[in-house]
């Protein structure tokens, strides 16, 4: 027998997935060369049926299949790709319960790594913006949404902060987008008949798109059904615009409008995973990897590019394959093919697939369809976008699960339980703009910050007059006081330049204080340095 | 009309919710007092079936039911609180999105907070042992549990690590121990079919108990019962001891027995809510609030405490009620009567209910019950146990749910999605015991280390040669080089009197040493006197 050869796939969404499952169906019986599939999860998303997940209508794991069961022949690893080498041709994953790296030889490798959603350099984007990409995505902004309810009933006496917790902003007007609002507005806005307290006419739901209508994936006849759709349930459109920067008060758009909201969901942008940028392979300006019709990667006979992180020609059209789960399929079957007769013997075959359609929910029994150039909206392409993803779902078992989900959907209400698994929210950056304040005197202290860039006034109020102390610059650090001293804070810390902090909460705090004594003893001298400057100016 | 009164309630368990139940039942169409419940959930668990979510039998949310819906009259805020005022007849809750103090004013109050895990005083307890007692803990268990399977599967080489993550111990024979580890021991089993490279015989599931035999709460014969089918499914029993310290790799029992694992559970002990603790009312020894039995604290007319923080004495006999959901359920009728009578003026009772029997499932349609003093075990248990809770579970839609998921899963295989959810474990505690590595040469440098008490060797390896560098104690740190410039450990470090360290992961390092230049100074000064001393001694 010749060597066993090994194909090495990264990333366990379609792309990577479905060629796994077509390598293994080649494989047959024969044990000529193996599989390993390296994912960060140990599971599947079935990535269309994602925004279900905020209302509930299917149950939290209704719509992931954990891989092994899937690919029986395959050795699945879960664990993150630490690096690629190209020319000693191996992988290495990130180290598991002990710190040993752990490396991998492969003669073919497939990157199938998809794309993250990527604020980088937008303002307050990295702080404040939720994206919509993954389960954890999906699981976190229902929790936080219904965190915002929760604590919409209990104030009563800060109508601003109310009017912030009940406001959501989704930026992005394509199929995810909107796909999100309708989900979130029918959930929020049916949830909130069990709160006491909370009127439909107070709750906001928001979509901005930078263009003049909705749905650029589809015939303008369908965008304007779903537009007149949406608006009926009661989501405000704005169009024409886009989301421009993020506070943890406010969405800012480039058309100069401020929307006080809590809750911010970006769909937009997404740029190939940071394992693909840091690879001396051929790509596009977006840093998505060029692929060959046959799917090499040009220049190479042996690294694979498809899915969501490779340009990858589309046959009928001088354009490229569009990043949707009919053509990452498509393309698993063809890579499979191909490697398998560079192994064996046998022709390339050049990938081949046009398109079936576009099919977008709208919630409430509704969506659009653009099947073969035909246009259907309404309950009938709501039928048939179930229908279809239901058989596309592998499995019956899954099948069975997500179908008995929907049927008691029908007559059950949404569930609005806050699944709180992560304990603290830890040290996390912030980012704000000139006028907002950081915290107000009087307010409970429960973290300190750092200023990383940006500056900001300290002000106390003394019988309704207020007066500027002091003004506080990149590198200085403020609310450590109200930590040491577990006192109220003493002084309003206001944004007067885009600022950026870094916090630390009071538990992270203790136990580096205690434990650091250099650390807690600069805390104290610039608490002395403060005290003597003014007796009365204690910033805390 | 007099002024309407307040009754407040601390808790969201059985207890507390029954009690705003039957208020809200007094209430009727009255507006004579308002009921207010705290909790730290917005909804509420239902206990007992809380260890089929490690299997994955129900559906993760099946067993929860949001507050809100379930009492549509009563102001349910979800929140912790912070402190009591007895006194100003005041509560405090914890700050939400503003870090503003939230001031109740109670006439009533009603104490229902339940007990929590507390492994303070244990050694490594705190830092190692997993609890077993809400929603959270059953989801970290299984995925802890998912991922010790997810390592075992990539683990070839170092069969001393394969051993530790697949073997799992649990603390604590009563009810709760058993059907923890009569699931966990179903699942890992049944899941294991789909790892390539785990096979049945490489599992251990360990039971430790300090008694003579499991189940103290029932009859001999039903012990010995559940005994046996543990053990035949595969349940090592290690019955007369009891689980004395842990630590990351090791459970140490109090026979000297050690036991390498990385999965340790613990049900026992528990001690009732750290505010309960704080407040000047008369407690027995073990922190419970003594409560007459009229449910009233005593001393006192208006403060009333129930459930399992509370001691309440039982009609029948010279002791007291034992902390299960039917007491408790019961207490929050008699409490709720009482409060009214004093509120509206009528006669005070007692409470006056004996328990109806016990129960407890041992998986695999299989349980015991002593119901009434009549023992049963076996399918019939198994089928009593299921109709009966099924029947408790709050709304015909929860329990359809719970019945729709019991019906799947008699022909679907289980779930082993790993529902990763928090972001980083961030800076955590580590207890270790003399002779175990924190690090070792070679590996990836990911953490540092702060010595809080105990002491260490550094160690290098050179040619086979071991070679004690230098000897660590409290207040020492170690570890930052690898962080500081990037390299694997240079340095063995090796525990040799029992120790508990600090860990700081390397994104809280990177940030807090970028943004602190004291502490980046402090950590370089250190590691330059290091390299003065020996230019060949480094210690990363």
């Amino acid at each position: 027998m010749a060597e066993r050869k090994r194909v090495v796939i990264l990333g366990g969404g379609f792309a990577g997935v479905y060629a796994a499952k077509y390598l293994e169906k080649s494989l047959g019986n024969k044990d000529d060369f193996e599989i390993i599939l390296l994912s960060k999860e140990n599971y599947f998303v079935f990535q269309p049926m994602l925004p279900e997940l905020i209302s509930g209508t299917i149950g939290l794991l209704d719509i992931v299949c954990p891989l092994r069961p899937l690919l029986p022949k395959t050795n699945v690893q879960s664990r993150e790709v630490e690096s690629i080498d190209l020319v000693a041709q191996t992988v290495t994953t990130s180290h598991g319960f002990r710190a040993k790296p752990h490396v991998i030889q492969y003669d073919h490798l497939v990157i199938a790594l998809g794309n993250v959603t990527d604020f980088r350099g937008m303002r307050g984007l990295p702080e404040h913006a939720m994206p919509f990409k993954n389960l954890a995505d999906a699981i976190h902004l229902r929790n936080h949404v219904i965190r915002a309810l929760e604590e919409a009933a209990i104030e009563v006496e800060d109508e601003e902060l109310r009017k912030q917790l009940l406001t959501f902003v989704i930026a992005g007007g394509g199929f995810s987008g909107v796909e999100v609002a309708a989900e979130l507005n029918d959930f929020v806005r049916t949830v909130a008949r069990s709160y006491r307290g909370i009127k439909a006419s107070d709750i906001r739901v928001v979509l901005v798109h930078s263009q003049g209508r909705i749905l650029p994936e589809v015939s303008e006849s369908l965008g304007n059904f779903a537009q007149k759709i949406l608006q009926k349930r009661g989501v405000e459109l704005m169009l024409n615009t886009r989301l421009d920067a993020a506070t943890s008060e406010h969405a800012i758009l480039a058309n100069g409008q401020i929307i006080p909201t809590r809750t911010l969901v970006s769909t937009v942008p997404s740029s190939p995973h940071p394992l693909v940028e840091s690879l001396a392979l051929p790509k596009n300006k977006a840093g998505k990897l060029k692929a060959k019709n046959t799917l090499a990667v040009e220049g190479f006979k042996n690294i694979w590019a498809l899915g969501d992180c490779a340009l990858v020609p589309e046959p009928f059209t001088e354009g490229f394959c569009p990043p949707t789960a009919q053509h990452a399929i498509r393309q698993g079957k063809t890579v499979a093919h191909n490697i398998v007769a560079s192994m064996r013997g046998g022709s390339q075959l050049a990938f081949d697939f046009g398109g079936l359609g576009k099919m977008g929910s709208l919630g409430h029994h509704c969506a659009v369809a653009d099947i073969m150039g035909l246009n259907i909206s309404g309950f009938l392409a709501f039928a048939m976008w179930r229908a279809i993803y239901l058989m596309k779902l592998p499995g019956w078992g899954r099948r069975l699960k997500v179908a008995t989900s929907w049927a008691l959907d029908f007559f059950l209400p949404p569930e609005l339980t806050e699944l709180k698994l992560a304990a603290s929210s830890g040290i996390a950056e912030q980012h704000y703009e000139p006028g907002e304040e950081v915290f107000h005197q009087g307010e409970l202290g429960d973290r300190m910050y750092i200023i990383l860039a940006g500056r900001a006034d300290v002000i106390r109020t003394d019988n309704g007059v207020e007066r500027v102390l002091a003004q506080l610059g990149p590198g200085e650090y403020f609310g450590e006081m109200a930590l040491l001293q577990k006192a109220t804070r003493n002084a309003t810390i206001r944004c007067t330049e885009p600022m950026n902090t870094l916090s630390i909460p009071q538990k992270e705090f203790n136990v580096l204080s205690s434990s650091l004594p250099q650390l807690k003893k600069s805390f104290e001298q610039k608490i002395e340095t403060r005290e003597e400057k003014s007796a009365a100016t204690k910033v805390g």
